[in-house]
């Protein structure tokens, strides 16, 4: 079985992981899981429970249901908070036969499915129109940026001015991101604007939205035998998936001796982690670690380096992924200080 | 366009209709509305509000949204109140690609699904096993036999026994409603009972449900023309839906008396209704007047009737139904004394 998934706009939307949960069919949950697995995707197989529902819920982006879509509604209709804090929803059947956009269908869920439903050969069941309706919310895109919006109060009138079809300048940056809809425009040129840095500036404009880049810190898990090439690639493969250049990342954090002679190549300071500091860190976010790691005595790698060398604050951004099965990689942001 | 259901389980379960609710689309929600109605379901028209669907959901078995599935789901979110107090819920997209059985599926909706799919020439979207579970609850079929329970604290040992896979024996019908599922058998010799009966009884044995068959009370709107037979007709089309004989009508009522001949014929007692006590009525639950009888200043003919001469805890059973474009009636039964 090949997937052909479309890395463009999407993936950014899962950074922070898909959860599949299945109700009793292991199998099927299972080939979904590989589907989104082989294609990069942080993807992590839970079997339903309120617990596990209401973690994947806060923790990841979206949640893929392997189960008969009444009983998913009943259980998004426990946690349902809004548009804009619910993760994506999509379920699967047991049978593999359809893939439905339950919630999110303008967030990425549509394009989930698709995708998905390509690489399980099932029909997928689009309600809505074809055509992406509304625009990308400055949230949104602080969010792809992957930085934090200096002046929040400023958002409302410059929303306004995208939803009235004004066009908004974006400076600082050579070319927006894939996939941002609305009149966003790179330019100098207009009434409401929105400035890009990666500086600690002042922001005093009320119709300019300041956003700062925020700095990244990369954990990393590698078996013994991971080479430094391999290694490198994994970091570059994650920053990829992110859009940042090495320049935003502040740390790079492993148990790994190994991982130190890259950061050194990269000019990157390395953090080294302890044993004793992963099992003493706390996240409920946190990937649930393998049985191989559970062997070890860790409760997990890539993700808790990448927190702890965060530091306060931090937040994960990237899920772990694998690369090349010999290398895991995760990435949180550089927590303020 | 031709469309075939099948009108054998599901009818009974729309009795009191099916709301057709949608957001913008009209033309397609008119589509799912005549292919309902052509097949005898009383379908009504909504668009989308709060306070429809508020109504929708306490007055209806069925809700069938124009919409797309994320607004179904947030609106499903705001009503939903549990399995056995929900309507049964039908997603159609916009496009009629797809019809989706959002609640119920176990208690009608697949079927539905499936019939309103075919009509349509749309694709089914089924995600529950294709084996249908469980068993048909006491109060599920005393709702078929549109008869009271008289001693409720005896439903939870029978319904024990049924969950079991004990026989539970019915006495006093002949044979079984369609679509009864569960161990209940026609017989004398059971541990556990279900009487059904149209006596006053005493209902002492605690292993015994006693069913109480209720009367019905049909109400009459005619046009003019409408002759006799034709009227004759309608009465006996609306009792077979319900499979409820004769001797079960305790009254026939209507504003023509022209409806007078006919129950006089059928030895059924007349009761004229007055339009001033059709307008002086209120009834959450009554479908929407046409616009024919707005013109005439009257806010509903056969379902208020019926819920006239139902006397006091009448309620509606079976929501008007159009027969030969002439005739319309619609069942209630007759309040306790």
């Amino acid at each position: 079985m090949s997937y052909q998934f479309e890395h463009v706009v999407v993936k950014m939307w899962w950074r922070r992981g898909i959860a599949v949960i299945y109700a009793t069919n292991e199998e099927s949950a299972k080939k979904v899981l590989e589907a989104l697995k082989e294609n990069g995707y942080p993807a992590v197989l839970f079997k339903y429970s309120l617990e596990n529902v209401e973690r994947a819920w806060s923790c990841y982006d979206a949640i893929v249901f392997i189960m008969a879509l009444g009983g998913v509604v009943r259980t998004v209709c426990r946690f349902a908070q809004g548009k804009d804090k619910d993760p994506s929803v999509v379920t699967v059947d047991d049978g593999l036969k359809f893939v439905i956009p339950v919630l999110g269908s303008h967030w990425g869920s549509n394009k989930l499915t698709e995708e998905l439903a390509k690489a399980l050969n099932s029909t997928p069941v689009i309600t809505t129109a074809s055509e992406q309706s509304g625009i990308t919310s400055i949230e949104e895109l602080a969010n792809t940026l992957i930085a934090k919006v200096i002046n929040v109060n400023a958002i409302v009138k410059v929303t306004s001015a995208l939803l009235r079809g004004e066009n908004v300048c974006v400076k600082g940056l050579k070319e927006l991101p894939k996939g941002v809809r609305g009149n966003y425009v790179i330019g100098e040129e207009c009434k409401y604007n929105v400035v890009v840095t990666d500086k600690e500036v002042e922001c005093r404009d009320e119709n300019t939205v300041c956003l700062k880049l925020l700095k990244v810190a990369v954990g990393v898990g590698a078996k013994k035998e991971a080479s430094p090439t391999v290694i490198k690639e994994a970091v570059f493969h994650a920053l990829d998936i992110l859009s940042l250049t090495l320049d935003r990342v502040s740390v790079i954090a492993s148990l790994r001796d190994s991982v130190e002679s890259v950061s050194k190549e990269l000019g990157v300071p390395f953090r080294k982690i302890t044993p004793e500091e992963i099992n003493s860190f706390n996240d409920e976010c946190l990937t649930p670690p393998s049985e191989k790691l559970s062997e070890l005595g860790l409760k997990g790698v890539a993700e808790v380096s990448a927190l702890i060398s965060g530091g306060n604050g931090a937040k994960l951004i990237l899920r772990k992924i694998q690369y090349k099965r010999e290398v895991t990689v995760a990435v949180a942001t550089v927590g303020e200080q």
